[in-house]
């Protein structure tokens, strides 16, 4: 059996390409003792990679050059040298872009297989889904009725957002970048009103698209619709910081120019609060039972792009970075 | 008697000039039923009033074209109709760019005047130094020993912010505008850093000042400070956004632009947050107590600027927006 990985070849400066990446083929590797052999079934390519690639103090290491890259996976036990799970259980958690690896089962939790499907550990369920809750519940305290607007609003994280506004009774707004994911938003997910920032002014379609102003926005974007959304904050008004997907590729000389008109902050007593995830342990478990009840009574939806193969996990990375997915990305490396 | 006025004849657009400003002469209001006669002391000139100066949503409504400017001041009561305060009794509170006025003594508390100085009311014991104290406990709950910064910090509210940090045993540095505020900052505040970021490399100077980087920053100027600040926030800092005075004369197309590097607040877990100084009422009065106290004990020290009469009002405010000041801008307008 082989095992392929996909490494960080090089930094990238600016956009990713496939030059980037490259694929290794190494022997499958041996359990030791306490340990376990999985074999990723999904893995899952998110924004927050980019930020990983580079060089630079956060929250968390950065991808080594020469090693393989990281990813949220959902992996089958394929054998355990005395490792805490059995045989054929399903687990989820943070492994490698890489066909299989072997682990103590740190850090992993496994996953109820009826419950749902399997990819979706890695988005609704998952750690996007759980981003969503935490940003809403944890960071900017949404209340029941407010006026909310989230941007990248089809993506993992984004139309989870909208649909917890929406089971929420506030008033949902959201942008996304084609005529498609806009007609997902409003006809399929409930939105009160969506744009595309593609093609529309962005400074007339926020303010239209949120007529009473917006008590929290949730940013996953950066650049001109953050900007476009100061305008239009709310006194008391909350910013969940999750990501701003437009900077993670520009190089600092590069770097659009920020919001102009932050000064508006300070007289309407704005709060903008960046979060990880992983400090709110307590809120993503109780978005697990949450958010899995809410599927059952259909009152949330989902969407999925699934590329095939690990071969295709790099230009999966690189198109979503583009916004060419259309929902959570995904890769299949071996069948359910 | 004569009562001058300063009115608001036009809105500035950019920086204000002597010709939005008209001196009006009237006569001496008289207090009805229940109403007082105001001579005014003191009178303040601050940031926050170039905005009151655009027709635009905020927390106060603007200055309206044609009517006296509004300003913290200092007044002495010449005479009572039945009002709550008596003759000679000195008073601080909203009030106008006048000589006189009468008031119901809504919104005013008497001061008292052998405490301190009575121009120490508009600044170290009035709003700017209850702006220090609520910035630092209330917003961005600054603790002992922890790393801060404060831009404008040879200003009104910035001297007071950097003395409460080394009250509070932390590591203080500051940016101010000439070589005399830094010397001033550093050999008679106490500041452990500060720099001339007219004259520095305001991105190195950054760094330099703050070798531990940042925790706390009280953010008075927008601009290239706010963007190398943010690169140097470590994880879980706050921002305390007072004012960003840098922008208050910017026209939305000649704004400058905002911070390229606002993507480094997620990672780094960043909390930003404006605040509106009244909202904090409990904080207000405590500052009272503690800053008088530190006055008497010599553990705060204080810089005024004093512009002479009511003539000079205009230039004053427009000269404190420049940094042409050094220390609290106040006005007087009678003598003590």
């Amino acid at each position: 059996m082989i095992n392929k990985q996909i490494l960080l070849k090089s930094r990238p400066t600016g956009w990713p390409t496939s030059d980037n990446f490259e694929v290794a083929e190494t022997a499958v590797p041996q359990p030791g003792d306490g340990e376990m052999l999985l074999q990723t079934i999904y893995m899952s390519v998110d924004p927050y990679m980019r930020g990983r690639m580079n060089d630079m103090k956060s929250y968390v290491p950065p991808f080594q050059i020469g090693e393989p890259c990281q990813a949220g996976i959902v992996a089958k036990v394929v054998s355990s040298n005395g490792g805490p799970y059995e045989e054929g259980t399903y687990l989820t958690g943070m492994g490698l872009w890489a066909n299989y690896m072997v682990t103590t089962g740190e850090g992993f939790q496994p996953v109820q297989a009826g419950l749902a499907p399997l990819s979706y550990y890695l988005g609704i369920l998952g750690m996007p889904g759980m981003t969503a809750y935490v940003g809403l519940k944890g960071v900017a305290e949404l209340k029941e009725g407010e006026q909310l607007f989230v941007s990248a609003a089809s993506g993992a994280v984004g139309q989870v957002v909208g649909q917890i506004g929406k089971n929420m009774g506030c008033h949902v707004a959201g942008s996304a970048g084609s005529d498609d994911k806009i007609a997902y938003l409003k006809d399929e997910l409930g939105f009160d009103a969506a744009f595309n920032y593609k093609t529309d002014d962005v400074f007339k379609a926020v303010k239209a698209a949120n007529p009473n102003g917006i008590d929290v926005y949730f940013e996953n974007v950066g650049g001109p619709v953050l900007e476009a959304v100061i305008s239009n904050l709310n006194f008391n008004s909350r910013v969940a910081l999750c990501g701003m997907i437009s900077l993670y590729n520009a190089t600092l000389e590069d770097m659009p120019a920020g919001p102009r008109n932050m000064a508006l902050l300070v007289g309407r007593s704005v709060r903008m609060q960046g979060f990880i995830v992983s400090n709110y342990p307590d809120l993503c478990k109780e978005w697990i039972g949450v958010g899995a009840g809410w599927l059952k009574e259909g009152k949330l939806k989902y969407r999925e792009s699934i590329a095939e193969g690990i071969e295709n996990a790099p230009q999966a990375f690189i198109d979503m970075l583009q916004g060419k997915n259309f929902g959570k990305q995904v890769v299949r490396l071996a069948d359910d």
